[in-house]
This record gives C-alpha cells, structure tokens and sequence, in this order.
C-alpha cells in the first residue's frame, strides 16, 4: 500500500470521532443531542441550498468544504456550546489556542499538499475575513437556530437565553453573511420569546 | 419572506429526519448504529481525501455534492443493509421504484432550478454511469468496509457475510471506481475472514 493511502485511511478512521461529540443542541424531533458529525452534513446542504443567498465573491462549493471540516477539531476538544459561560467560552483566548493545536494535530495526519490545503481552510473558516468564511459563519449559526425553534426551544430554554442575547450572540453573525436570512427567522423565532417574556 | 427562502427552509427542516434513519453499520467504538446523515457527511471527506485516487473525469466537487443527497430518498424509506435478505434487496424494482418516488417528493420540496438539479445529480448516482458516479458509488461502499474492520466486525457479524459475498455485493463496486483502494483494503481485511473460517 502506498504511504499516502495509508495516511488518507488514518485521517478516514480518526474523523469517525466526530460522532461521538454532542453538541447542545437536540435533534429536530427532540430524542437526542445532534452530534457534530451529522451537525457538518448539515451545515454543507445549507451552504448549497441557500446560495441565492450568499453575497458576491462567495464560492460555494469552497464554503461546503469548509463546513465539512470546520468542526473536526472538536475531536480533541469536544463541542463548545455558543451560549455557555455567558456566551464568552466560545471566543476564550485558551480555547482558540487549544483548537489550533487540534487543527494542527488531525491535518497533520493527511499527505501533504492535501492536509496543508485543509489546514489552510480551517483557519480561513476560523479567521471569517473572507466572503466565503462569513457565509460558512453565518450558515453554522443559523442551523442550530433553525433546529431549536423546531425543536420548540432546544438549548435557548438549557441555557435560559434572552431575544437580546440571541440578537448578540447569534443573530449579528448570521446577519454578517445572510442579512436577508436573518430578517426572515427573526420573524419566524420572535414569538416564541415574546410567549416566554425572554 | 421571498417563496424560494420558505421553500429552501421546508426542504433543510425535512433533511433532518436523516439522522433518524439507522443503518446497519455500528459506528466505530461499536457503542450505536450510524445514522445516514453522518455517513454522508463521511463520505463527502471520502470523496476529498481520496481525491488522489480518483480515474480521469471525476469531477471531485460534483462527487461531494452527489454524496451529500445520495442518501436523501432514505427519509421516506429508510435504510436497506447491503447484505439483507442476501444480498437482493438492494437492487429490487420495488425499492428503485419507491426511491424515484421519494426523491420526487424530496427535491420537489426546493425551488427550481436547485430542486431539478439536485434531483438529476441523485439520478446520475443511481445510474452509477458517468466517473464522477461511479467514483462516488465505490465510496458509498468501502466506508462501511472500514468502519466494520475498525469495529470487529459489524454488519458482517450480523448478516454472517463470506468474503466471496463480500468480494461480489460491495468488492467489485469498490475495484469499479477505486481499484487501488480496493486492493489496499482487501489486504487489511483478509485476515478478519480467514480468522473465522469465512
């Protein structure tokens, strides 16, 4: 077998682990925890579907790449959930460090050029300067958005959050990328923390 | 909001009844059964991991996209094990049938052009006749390969599969679109038969 074989199927078998990370928020019928595997899947259909969406300069098929691997280093460090800590863990100085020690380890398995042009991909998801990282950005907030409000509140009730704290926390990134996106879930999702006086 | 975002978000809230859908594959530390979100998300790293791999022709973007709704029709019909009811089911009139049906309903739920592009991207999998589909094919069949070598035996042990069933059902789909791939894994797989006399 060849050496970069043997290193592609390394890298296969270490990304089944992403299954077994929980993520906050629950399934859309509510029976379990979405995992950050099936969470990427997801997030890759919402970069094709929504592209009528994505502003000028985006690359599509860029951002579905992107998404696929945008969550592999939690492998190493497990989901992250965007309302814990008051909604600062997600942006620690100490987290950041520890991913892009994760990042480094897990392409690293990969032959080069191909782990490097992974590798280089993450940190442009990471960094969201370019249009396609803010479009990627955006798709990854709205989903669990999208799956709590299916759910009938998911981890806004886990982590008791605000309208004010979602339009903070959540809803100016996905405004970033998605303005005219936003602007139709936050029709869809007000209601329900209206009925909560949240 | 516009139609065409109502549309798109009926068909990404639909979507995420495939991660209810069971296959026959557990995942690797053998704790569950893989759902067929995650797997697709798995095989569209497939298709960018073993890029290096792929015959002239293949358009490798095209394969992830292809990969990412292969499994779609499943949300009406579940899934159908490879090595169930030996080894025909999988192939019947009755399923191809209900799955066209299904993939109508599903695409259908998208506007157009994406639902109709979409759709035919799916028949072009199941047709398995261009590269980029059959590339695609042979990866939808040697993840469960390795993920059932990484797990002891998995849906092998289940449906007491023989190598000369699995050199037929799943090794020749697998040499068809990756005969390098497949000769590698035969290697690491070969042991795992003979040990029990299969």
């Amino acid at each position: 077998m060849s050496a970069p074989l043997d290193k592609e199927f390394a890298f296969l078998l270490e990304i089944e682990k992403l299954k077994s990370v929980s993520r906050a928020t629950p399934v859309a019928d509510n029976s379990r925890r979405e995992n950050s595997a099936e969470h990427s899947w997801t997030l890759a259909l919402y970069a094709l579907v929504l592209a009528d969406q994505a502003a000028p300069g985006v690359d599509v098929m860029r951002a579905v790449k992107m998404l696929l691997i945008h969550d592999l280093v939690e492998i190493d460090l497990g989901d992250v959930p965007i309302h814990s800590q008051g909604g600062t863990a997600h942006s620690s100085t100490a987290i950041q460090a520890a991913e892009a020690k994760a990042a480094e380890r897990i392409f690293g398995l990969l032959p080069k050029p191909l782990g490097d042009d992974l590798h280089a991909l993450w940190h442009e998801f990471e960094a969201a300067e370019t249009p396609t990282a803010i479009y990627a950005k955006s798709l990854d907030r709205v989903q669990p958005v999208m799956l709590n409000l299916a759910g009938g509140g998911g981890s806004w009730l886990e982590y008791d959050v605000s309208w004010d704290q979602l339009e903070t926390r959540v809803g100016a990134k996905i405004a970033r990328g998605l303005p005219g996106v936003w602007a139709a879930v936050q029709a869809r999702i007000r209601p329900w923390f209206t009925a909560r006086g949240r």
